[in-house]
């Protein structure tokens, strides 16, 4: 979402890049350094489709939108930052930062053999634990979903799926940069409890303003941490 | 699916087109003629990410798919072809065609204000009365979710978007074409009765067989009809 990027954006005194993506799609781009990292942010833009004017979020704008940028140019690192919804029975409180180990929906079942997995669709990603210690973050699994809310059945397979944190996008992210082979790592700030009990929306935009502070905060630390290390390194 | 497309491939003599897609994709194309229509046809491909090597299936590998086809060259007129659940209440039974008015989204629930709209995102595509006539087809709206069962929400929400059918597809398809600027229209052939009591994944399967066939009866007679029409007279 805009709110979630422009912080960040404004931080870097990151430049809008016109004709990064086709003319006819409503995604953005912005460039240029931090530190000694060349980075690029893309923002999934306003929605015209539908008329309401609102963020585009979820797994198909996020998917189409990242494999376009992947196709641009080589990067050395995806990184998914953003807001997400943390678990208190995993230690989570709002404002928490998490780099996530691995992604997975709860949100596509399928019960026919061979597709279940594929509807899950685990992925482990770049391991954090050396950066989450190094920069005193947690560490998790983030599930996904095109809901902001959640039925009981949601419940459920965010619990199978071992979840940390629960998003909209990641799972098709990390999709994408696996098609495509690039690494990827989740950056997420907590706004909301998903087992608190209250409901996500309130919570959700209550303290969207102050995670995205928190994000701007915590994103040139990650970038200065690995701008001078090997993959593996990190 | 492949089980979908195969039937109407082989009877049309499609051949497969190397490159089309980008190479790190899945997606696959054929290409061919019925009458006097140039036909594509693309499939998702495989699943070779999770490890499961079931077909693709889903709004994000449907989304990018389509999204990349569109760029490849300009087409009359884009046909989303493929099996569906169908609602009993709306006079559906398994094995009808149904040509779609409209397209909406039941598993993306996002209860913020614009965000709700954009969440169910409803779009009223190509008007297929006149053809459903001509051709003795059923119309009705085409409800999308990543999940090939339900939950009671998925129900009301279903409900909620008038749905005569329920696919997995094309609510994000549609949003493609809106996007890209081409014209959209679902071809669905009933697996099975989604208000019926009986698991979709049973009848689904007992059903997709004899389904494809039905679909590769039926896309012949739909582009026969549009091949020598205007959009606007079809």
């Amino acid at each position: 979402m805009e709110q979630e990027a422009r912080p960040f954006v404004e931080h870097l005194g990151l430049s809008q890049v016109e004709g990064f993506f086709p003319s006819h799609s409503p995604f953005l781009a912005f460039e240029g350094t931090s530190g000694a990292c060349n980075v690029t942010v893309i923002t999934f833009g306003k929605d015209q489709i539908y008329g309401t004017g609102v963020d585009n979020v979820g797994t198909v704008p996020s998917s189409l939108a990242t494999f376009l940028a992947l196709q641009k140019k080589p990067f050395d690192l995806v990184l998914n930052a953003g807001t997400c919804g943390g678990f208190q029975r995993k230690g989570l409180g709002i404002g928490n930062v998490v780099l996530t180990t691995g992604v997975a929906n709860h949100d596509r079942r399928i019960p026919i053999p061979g597709f279940d997995a594929f509807g899950v669709g685990k992925l482990t990603t770049l391991d954090p634990s050396k950066m989450a210690d190094a920069l005193g973050y947690k560490t998790g699994i983030c599930t996904t979903g095109n809901s902001l809310d959640k039925v009981e059945k949601d419940d459920e397979l965010m619990l199978a799926n071992d979840a940390s944190v629960k998003d909209m996008e990641a799972g098709a992210i990390a999709w994408i940069c696996k098609m495509c082979n690039f690494p990827y790592l989740g950056v997420k700030v907590v706004t909301d409890i998903v087992d608190g009990g209250v409901p996500t929306q309130e919570e959700f935009l209550a303290n969207l303003s102050a995670a995205a502070q928190s994000l701007q905060a915590a994103l040139p630390k990650v970038l200065e941490y690995v701008s001078d290390k090997q993959l593996e390194d990190l």
